[in-house]
């Protein structure tokens, strides 16, 4: 445990490494917090999770990190609001640089000082590395957002993007109806969220064997799919008139060409790769145009074990280090990796599903209202953190995250 | 069908028998509609989608009627944005009811010259009437906004309400694990959200026997209910901060002790009547304090069907002239009539959903995002309005609805 | 003052006599009042400020009227937020007007069981008539609002407005440069705005003959001047862009025709009129445009004792009945009704200013910020009501008053 | 004049010589812009005002900093709009050095490439070396915004503050009824706004010999300042309650005691000091609470000239390097230095006065609205920048600034 600890705990400073000092600090929108701050942010959570109440004499390293570090645990005490997080120009990178240094000293105390971790402080660390995977991916969603957004269009990577192949012919997979069951099993790790094992009644349907395109969703946008009503809940036309939308987060027409901000910079939409930076609202306009839907959460789960029973070798995670979504490869499906998928399903609990108590308690059950669950990970996930089972979940109207569409039918 | 629709005009108008003209004219909040609009809309509703396309020679009322009544069909035009429509004086409440008996005179000229309906014209003017209908519930609702939240009070009703009696123990429903079918089955009318007649799999629950009463719901504000945030979903409880919540919609402390506004008038708060008036997010936080939760949808029509096969007489409809929830009685759980009762469903599309065509398929998909189903109808519902397979919705933190609790749990 | 009492409460309803009771209700924007709350309001503020302190054993109307038709005096308690004032349908108009002949009587009560009324009884009844004529001008504001944005846009008046004559030359009147003295002289009533009689060195400097006319106006629309920042405040060009304006306030472009809606329905623009309904925005823009500039109030007050020391007959007031501003006439310069005319000059104290003792001294001074003077009355104002000293003020971005233009220059 | 460009050059670098990168970057609130911005937009002035067109053959640094440094200058086509400021993280503070740096190395190239500057030149210069000196003033109110708001409360500067000494009493210095003259003579630079030279008449009228101090603006806040309306406008008691105010800004209460950031950090308040950081809201409730004024514009600039001929040594700008307001000394009557002073006029143009063609034209004249205008300069201005007829100008409702109060009366 120690090994991953000292590993995840690396990553999270591995993906800050192309930034300057100036992109950890702003937060350009509310949904987008400042890179120090998730740097800060996921070293409180060990700090004050573990740390305070489990280490003898603990002393804590400032009095003001808990107020500034703290997001949204109630539990725990007062917090900067989420909008300002972008206002505070300390604590500065080098001390929260400092803040990780004083921690994961602390933490080796801690590990060292002790035979063997209680059931709970093993809990309490796991969660703490999950919490910080789940941190670094939000990292590069927002670090694209800071450099995609500045007029300047500066690259996080000076490297050349890996070269993009055809495409496989769009095809469905089927999945015969019957009951199956959903949730988490085993003794590894998993979120409550997953938890409370159950069985759903599935009819027929069929599933797409990869992502849609940038190409497939550009015919979406020439045929008019941005002006026509038709094809959007009525939430989602009014966010497209508010907002102007044309086009995915990130698209810029230039010349007459569209172009997309990618971490390599900005370069021309390239027809193969799936197509990224979509709300869900998006997503199921796009289906309803091609006359189809977006799957279920259960009917993603389902086809996912079903067809890609292991993680393919060629899933692309953030240890590929592609930091883009790829074209399909022939013995991958794309359930792993690449871009979270969005569902037709609403973030709701699993029969049986009990919060847990105390500050960890508030890590998933507060969240199930207003949100759609995402499917699978993306090419920021780790490894090491996805399941078939990983339900994560957005706001509909989010596009700022690596996102994308895999459609469904019935026949 | 002619009868029918008599019927259903005639109480629209029965319902605004008690305003006076400044009642019909205002437009406290975007959600509550002005009833001379209600009024006119449901009427614009018959001239648009039936007497225009179908009658021969039709001679529309008025040329700007369209812009002013319609509510939301992108596929009709323009319209009066929602959040406007108190702003309008005119036309004014004669007028509107001149435009009501114009249409009505001329769909008795369309009955009379024709030997019989096509499928079309009947399926058009079926939608017609559940659409007023849906409307006389929502005239209720404005209708008890405007006047609840003007500081004079002035009653609805002149009549005193009928007694409150007693109410029955809570008890469980139990019911078993297995297969069941979801959706409208038969001939008669349904919208099409009800339609995809699907299967799903539910484990062995127990649902309430009855609504959650006001005396149950004291109990939760007097624990401190409103001031704990472990019961709430987050959403739900920056709601509750930044409105102040203490008590539901129309509840009123009043040295010391807690009144309701009624349609009767301002009185001391029934501890046997079941609450009402309040948002998915107060039902959730209800059932979470408990220790229980909120029926899904499919629960709740599994449960209504197998304990309710059929509506009872003692259901609490608009006919009976209650104008208020009831005390359980002895053969009647409360499933039909009385309040709406919040699930833990979102509004979602069943399995084969489609879309219909033209401008009512924009009546019920658009909005199938961000929306939470409630089951069984009102006291202010039609009798012949409501099935066991009828979905309603609402955004969850909305109160000014007559809704209400039923409490559910696995064990 | 008997007399005065009757015929100013006389007129208030008499302006009313054309709306339904539906125009009594609404409030499309902040600024405007229900004209329902203009006849409440102008008949509490004899109800509070003189019967409840004067007249012996006086017996409230109703309790919750002070909470009601308050406006914005904090002496006197709670008030309805001025944003719901549209949301009361309660009372109703029929109760307003009974409200006005109880009130009203109480009066005739009042005046007849004094033998002479005290300096201070004097005071505030000739303040409350004052207050009502002011009203009075809102009213017609207020109502040209409410109907004339109206999707059907009916007439206040049935009849024919006056024909509009062709409009005489502009011209400049010179006033030669010295020390002016400025404020209310003499016993007669003025506000307490008006006080502080001080003098004030003017330089050379010319004022118009007249008002822009709205041929003058159109000049400006046409070459272009909604389009130029160079003609604006910055805080005016921002108003112009995010409220998209291209015209005056009431002006329609009907198949590349310019109309203005009027209290006698939407015209054609007539040319000769003078240009109204113009912010403080406009007016210094069109100036900037014409290379002049708006007279301060000073220059306006030391011009229009100087050409026009009595009010001319032709002087167009609310008593003309012409409801709309009137050609320049030959002995007329338009200093007196017509419309109100901006000036170049800040709302703020004159030398010696004194804020009055009590409710009364909220009545000015707390307006003494951000808002702009305006001179001489307009077409919707009682001829008694006015003088060369009385200052009128509103924000510079309002445009719902009949407001109107007078240029200046240095030389 | 280059041994200016370059004095006046380095000495905006000298105020940021205390930043930390990150503190280069923020912007918590639309007035504040981050240091960065400022240090950038005063080299782009020279840039785009002065080389681009004036310097043959000169070649832009960069296409997009145009872009991102222009700040409101419509004339020069698009830029960041103010509020996203603060969402730039690049260019990178070095980079902005390093902007400076070519900029300054051309401007050396562009003084030594020609025998004398023509007068156009020269007066670009100079107005691009006095709005770096506004923008010097800006830094430090940013800078305290920056670090003040900051929960960890960093210090601006090691140093310890200048003692403080006991202030002398406060008294009245008249100033005699007369026509004075208002506006710049002679012919070193001055500001287009100061321009306009003209007669005012001004009445008999005293005015303070010293600021207010923090000792008698705690009399007002003990004695209720903050929660009695009577002393505010009507706008100014609405900001009061919004915003929650109870004392100036930068004021916190702890354990009971009152103390105020400063530039040195978080220290008690000063009995001794003058009060800084009210808004005109609260200069203008303070004198109303002391049943005084705050002067006109006019009054100020005589009484200065008169009492103040010249600029005393005592007086405390930013090469006495005090970072704060110092207690008055016996030969200071504090017209220079220490705050600006809120006046009760509006920022308006001067007789004659007239808007500079092109770019440079937007100077001043379209914030001629809405403001009010400051005189005298404070801790944070160059010496060489102020003068008796400067007029500063800021919304009424602001307190970042550097802002104090003077008394005045008439009697």
């Amino acid at each position: 445990m120690r090994d991953k600890y000292i590993k995840v705990r690396a990553q999270s400073e591995k993906l800050c490494h192309p930034l300057k000092a100036e992109d950890y600090v702003v937060q350009p929108i509310v949904d987008v917090s400042p890179p120090k701050w998730h740097l800060g942010h996921t070293t409180w959570f060990f700090e004050k999770m573990l740390l305070e109440p489990y280490q003898k004499d603990y002393q804590i390293y400032h009095p003001e990190y808990n107020y500034v570090f703290n997001s949204y645990y109630e539990t725990v005490g007062k917090r900067v609001l989420r909008t300002n997080r972008g206002n505070l120009s300390r604590p500065t990178v080098d001390e929260v640089y400092e803040y990780r240094s004083y921690i994961d000293e602390q933490m080796a105390v801690f590990f060292t000082t002790r035979a063997s971790l209680s059931p709970e402080e093993k809990k309490i660390i796991e969660i703490g590395l999950q919490h910080e995977q789940q941190h670094q991916e939000l990292l590069l969603y927002d670090i694209k957002y800071i450099l995609g957004t500045n007029p300047l269009f500066p690259s996080y990577l000076a490297s050349t993007p890996s070269l993009s192949t055809p495409t496989q012919a769009l095809d469905f997979l089927p999945i015969k109806e019957g009951i199956y069951t959903i949730g988490h099993q085993g003794n590894d790790f998993c979120f409550d969220n997953e938890l409370g094992l159950h069985q759903v009644f599935l009819h027929d349907y069929q599933i797409a064997n990869r992502l849609v395109t940038n190409a497939e969703y550009l015919e979406f946008i020439e045929d008019g799919g941005y002006q026509n009503f038709r094809f959007w809940y009525s939430e989602a036309w009014d966010w497209v008139q508010k907002e102007n939308k044309t086009a995915p987060f990130h698209w810029h027409q230039i010349d007459g060409q569209w172009h997309q901000y990618t971490l390599h910079g900005l370069k021309p939409i390239d027809p193969n790769e799936p197509v990224s930076h979509v709300s869900q609202f998006e997503a199921a306009a796009f289906a309803q145009w091609k006359d189809m839907r977006l799957p279920t959460e259960f009917e993603w789960e389902v086809a996912c074990r079903n067809y890609q029973p292991t993680i393919p070798d060629a899933a692309n995670f953030v240890e590929s280090e592609n930091y883009k979504p790829m074209t399909k490869s022939s013995d991958n499906y794309q359930f792993y990796g690449d871009l979270w998928e969005w569902t037709q399903s609403a973030y709701h609990p699993y029969p049986y599903y009990k919060t847990a108590e105390g500050a960890l308690g508030e890590y998933n059950g507060k969240f199930m209202i207003n949100q759609m669950v995402l499917r699978g990970g993306s090419y920021a996930t780790p490894k090491d953190h996805i399941r078939a089972t990983y339900r994560n979940f957005f706001h509909p109207h989010l596009n700022w995250l690596f996102s994308g569409i895999r459609l469904a039918k019935h026949d």
